[in-house]
């Protein structure tokens, strides 16, 4: 696998735009379209959320119910959540725009929105952007960038990423963008995530890939413990790599999961370490853990540990807090096994060993937790599940941005 | 039912005293001691937490396994947790101390830390705090107060009440001090309450009535979402009021339950509003639950949302966090169909009707929000069940208090 520049436009066949639509945001632009070639296969994982947006809903639609997908329209601003049927009509009201200037199929058109809740968009000037957007779509890594900025909100960098492996004496490309960086806690999917890739694969086989990895990626990411009304994942394929379709678990199945995993990993981490007003990436290894659910569970709670977040922040090698978030999980262990050690670019400290301190250099533990990715590795000893979640520091911005983010 | 002032020296036989121990702080008490002239029936509730803190094994095995007790040593500034056989030992050592001085057994010694984790008590400290306490207490409603700031931590206000009913002819009092204000999402019960009462009443009514009613008190509230390791609620009945004693359910019992939930709603809700660094108390009242158990799980969903604590520091009306709070708590319930209120002492303002906005005034919420005690109450239509949680906003100053507690 070899990673290489690029986002939702470095694999075959897939064309990118942005438009200032002024949506909410001013000087800056605010749409997205990614568009295929030819149709694709598409995959999609979404909020759990029972408050779900209107484009949530209309994905589920075209993902579970339509054979191929060719474009999104992704808007900035606004996220169309709690509002009702109207807001429902302002998706099909997009798509059929789309269909009519990419002369595609209105139900081959996903949507998606970030944004505040409960505010309708102006649909007139959804409908300038796809027209705006329609004539400029364009192959480039640039434009890919283009649409990676225009999804953004309080996000502070651009996310994107791509790979290419090899399938069958073909060069498979698997590119993604998303976007955070608050109401991230995904039960299912994270905020915005858009993958493509120019792989054969069935539909079937692509779903699946996307919903086994999204557990060990974008599921294992919290900024703030808030599950948004938005989260969606989409992924989609369109064939042009000309590798033997892939249409069941083997080799070459495998070979596209590893590629899929790294890029969604990297984009998980890239929301993570841009969550809203973070300083530092927080990650929370879970080893020796009796299952995999225990490990996941133990990692989540600590990574959601406001009061751990606040340490993190301050530097502080506040273990207690972390076994403390640990215990109140509902995972079973005995916190008098549990060994934890805090790692980073400037080194790995054995904290506490059998639930007690080790009595380390305070000094030492603070240089580690300066750096701008921190680790914490507890081992409980009870087996050999493990497990990665990744969080962000609670920082004065967060509230900050938080206080006041509608005005 | 009469509200009086006061707080554990309130009730009949109850004396308490504190003291300057330099456990942790300086030129502060951080030792508290509450004593009952005669045995006391005791009932407690302690935290969830897999990680207890050793006085929480304490006294479990006080309450659970001897018929009475007759003092609580309490500290602030080390928490006594994650300290191993080592900690667990000098909860002992505190015990004999009080135990030889107060010539009672150690057995009816109850013991309660709050502060940091991780550290050793300096054991000599506490026991000459013990000795400095033992001469010093004292009935008067001051002596009380000087019990309630001792063991604060990052409290900002004592937290203390006291009220009078009357049962049989006998007047009985009732009488509480807690402390809050960080780590605060009881699974149980609250980091630290203490409430004393002359009733006469069985060790087995006592439980019964501190453990039915915790649920709708101390269980409600969450500052952070933080279990704490050393959550504790100890409740000591001495019998001094001369009531015939209360051994089943009744009139007696209901009378008692009253003056009990009058007393932990309020240190409750002290807690809530004094939460580290809040600014304002945050109620959320479901109503039309289905069951009880949704609309506990919905108001602690809402309550405990980061998102919506910023948007309340910010006197922001964001209510699509509200929303998006409740449909992630995993009650299934209709968003189209939820109405949603927000009152203070500047009003009352319907924000949303059947799930989208009223078109409501944004400067008549915001002055609504502006109060430091505000109420969100949500009406699913579903049933007849309701609940109410009691959180704080979420401030820069929880981050400052908590990015550099340890220092």
């Amino acid at each position: 696998m070899e990673i290489i520049t690029g986002g939702v436009t470095a694999a075959k066949g897939f064309k990118a735009a942005a438009a200032a639509a002024e949506i909410k945001y001013k000087g800056r632009t605010d749409m997205a379209m990614v568009y295929s070639e030819v149709p694709c296969v598409a995959a999609g994982t979404f909020t759990t959320n029972v408050v779900k947006a209107a484009p949530v809903k209309w994905d589920q639609n075209v993902i579970y119910n339509h054979p191929s997908a060719q474009a999104v329209i992704c808007n900035s601003g606004i996220a169309n959540a709690c509002t009702g049927a109207e807001g429902y009509g302002y998706c099909k009201a997009t798509a059929d725009a789309a269909s009519e200037i990419l002369g595609i199929p209105a139900d081959s058109v996903l949507v998606a929105s970030t944004g505040v809740i409960g505010m309708q968009i102006p649909i007139d000037r959804i409908v300038n952007g796809v027209k705006a957007m329609a004539p400029k779509l364009d192959g480039s890594l640039e434009a890919g960038t283009e649409a990676a900025k225009a999804i953004m909100t309080t996000d502070t960098v651009k996310k994107e990423v791509a790979v290419q492996i090899e399938i069958g004496g073909k060069t498979v490309t698997v590119g993604g963008m998303c976007k955070g960086s608050g109401m991230i806690h995904p039960n299912m999917c994270t905020m915005l995530g858009f993958v493509t890739t120019d792989a054969a694969i069935s539909k079937e086989m692509l779903q699946k890939a996307l919903s086994a990895n999204i557990k060990d990626t974008f599921n294992m990411v919290s900024v703030d413990g808030d599950t948004s009304t938005n989260d969606t994942v989409l992924l989609l394929a369109n064939g042009m790599a000309g590798n033997f379709e892939i249409t069941e678990e083997g080799a070459d199945f495998d070979k596209f999961m590893e590629a899929l995993n790294y890029i969604n990993t990297c984009l998980s981490k890239k929301i993570a370490g841009d969550g809203e007003g973070a300083t530092a990436l927080f990650e929370v290894k879970i080893v020796g853990a009796k299952t995999k659910e225990d490990a996941v569970t133990l990692s989540k709670s600590v990574v959601t540990s406001s009061l751990t977040k606040a340490a993190i922040y301050g530097h502080d090698a506040n273990w207690g807090r972390i076994l403390c978030a640990m215990g109140y999980s509902g995972v079973q262990f005995d916190p008098e096994k549990v060994d934890l050690y805090f790692e980073s670019r400037a080194g790995k400290l054995k904290i506490i060993e059998n639930g007690v301190s080790t009595g380390y250099d305070e000094a030492e533990a603070t240089r580690i937790l300066s750096e701008d990715e921190v680790t914490a590795i507890a081992d409980v000893k009870m087996g050999d599940a493990k497990a990665t979640a990744w969080g962000c520091d609670l920082t004065y911005d967060y509230v900050k941005i938080n206080a006041d983010y509608r005005s």
